[in-house]
């Protein structure tokens, strides 16, 4: 089934300790895009500038990625400038040029009414709730967000989250919004703002999906899947999105939606996460092909079941 | 079959957001005995002052452990104050009287000679090689260590090193030890040093065991086991020692030695340490049961496991 994703796109200029990469196409909705192309078919609304060019469009053209959401704008696309050192968790922003995104309304193409499944990636709240009841028709809405917003706009993300069905953010962000340092009990907190589901990052250490009561099938019972250990982490950007991408995606490709599925959305959200973070940039993700994707998915199993 | 455990036996006084507790019976080699007593006979060597009287005795004697190789020596048992924040992965320290165990030699009584499994809590790391090389016709020996060693006594603890075959430390002490800031890199640093396995403790995300390529097995692949999400962690103390009682205890009570018997000893570490922070002290540990363990441990595997 189709799903779309609303945010941004935009060129990145990156280095790590493994090297750096400049003005390569990056954004939220672009990593998201790639990932859960893999699983479904994918639905773009975004602003570009006017130097987003054939070259980037191929990109997603290459994945059937529907780009009629995809508005030019006059003048320049979202730059974002970052740089991490030994600690891979966190970026240092070098930059944040917002460029056309500043002005981003998300206008839905008429032909996106029958989407299915819906992903708000990370904007302003407000936007993203406007997003969400234009498009009262779909079956699982998921959702980002971070400190900025969660510190900046209270009120607007607290109207947003009533109309999610699963928010996807970090510890720190779970723990800033509930105000609550123990994690089992922000995710509680946070479950009682709205979402039937929430799903914790914890970067290295993997993931946890809570759910509320009654939610998705019976019980209160979490789920953690795993991250990979990785060796060498070339470029944690777009990591986050990209493992939403692999976990909407997923879930997207499912008929059933229930507990077992988001668990193993939950497995395909490490995969994909654990791919893009291998080069620099989306070039991984742009270069996979499903068998990959089950040989790492089994990897994951592997690294976490018993016999 | 037979586990001895050589470390601290101490009184703690404890404060945490949930309480405090004073003069509680403490101490390394108490929260690992318990720990493994559900599983195996224990025995431990130790050093306890005059202070140190039948109530506290009959906590090991309740268990069946025995208790041939405590030391009485003159003066007091050693007493650590400790005082947990919001992050309860951290204490700080109030005080550390080492009393007794300042002048702590262990001596193994003849009796044990025939002792199958062996575990060398955090001690000096000459002593435990010591003891290590007095009992060569162990099957296995598992030890931990900690940054005060690891910065303080580089040379002692990799001869000791050499000596074990499972090391169980946390993320900041593998990486301390390796002198390396990614994990996986740090894992098979600390594998060349000398250990088959490694555990390595992530508090609240669990724990991963690497693997020397063919220690017990094929393959290079590390695995993972969760920590349980406990929404109320009333007294870190001990969980770590709790956690390598369950996972030697575990280890010890199977016939064979390979890695499917570890990967579910990782479970039964993560199911000892969430039973052991949810009450203060040695409490829980002192009035499990096995069919509690075992509820736990299909808990924690529906935790991780898909259908």
């Amino acid at each position: 089934m189709s799903i779309l994703v609303v945010g941004s796109v935009a060129f990145d200029d990156v280095a790590s300790p493994s090297g750096s990469a400049k003005g390569i196409l990056g954004g939220a909705a672009t990593y998201f895009s790639l990932a859960a192309s893999y699983f479904t078919q994918v639905r773009v609304v975004a602003v570009v500038g006017e130097d987003f060019g054939h070259e980037q469009e191929e990109v997603f053209r290459q994945h059937k990625i529907d780009t009629c959401g995809l508005e030019r704008a006059n003048g320049k696309t979202f730059r974002w400038g970052g740089t991490y050192s030994d600690n891979l968790n966190e970026a240092k922003t070098d930059y944040t040029d917002l460029n056309v995104f500043e002005t981003f309304r998300p206008r839905i193409p008429k032909q996106y009414a029958d989407t299915d499944f819906l992903f708000l990636a990370n904007i302003q709240p407000t936007l993203q709730a406007d997003v969400r009841r234009s498009m009262n028709h779909v079956r699982l809405t998921g959702c980002d967000t971070m400190n900025y917003w969660i510190k900046g706009a209270p009120k607007e993300l607290a109207e947003t989250l009533k109309l999610v069905n699963v928010l996807l953010i970090n510890d720190t962000e779970a723990k800033m919004l509930a105000n609550e340092t123990n994690l089992p009990r922000a995710a509680q907190k946070v479950l009682a703002m709205g979402p039937q589901a929430l799903v914790i990052k914890h970067g290295e250490y993997g993931a946890t999906i809570f759910f509320r009561e009654g939610a998705f099938g019976f019980g209160r019972h979490p789920f953690r899947a795993p991250a990979l250990p990785i060796e060498e982490v070339k470029d944690p950007t777009g990591a986050g999105d990209s493992f939403a991408g692999g976990f909407m995606g997923y879930v997207a490709s499912q008929k059933e939606l229930n507990r077992e599925v988001l668990k193993r959305a939950l497995f395909y959200g490490g995969v994909m996460g654990s791919f893009a973070v291998e080069r620099f940039g989306t070039e991984r993700l742009q270069s996979l092909s499903r068998e990959e994707i089950e040989a790492r998915f089994q990897i994951f199993r592997e690294l976490t079941h018993l016999e």
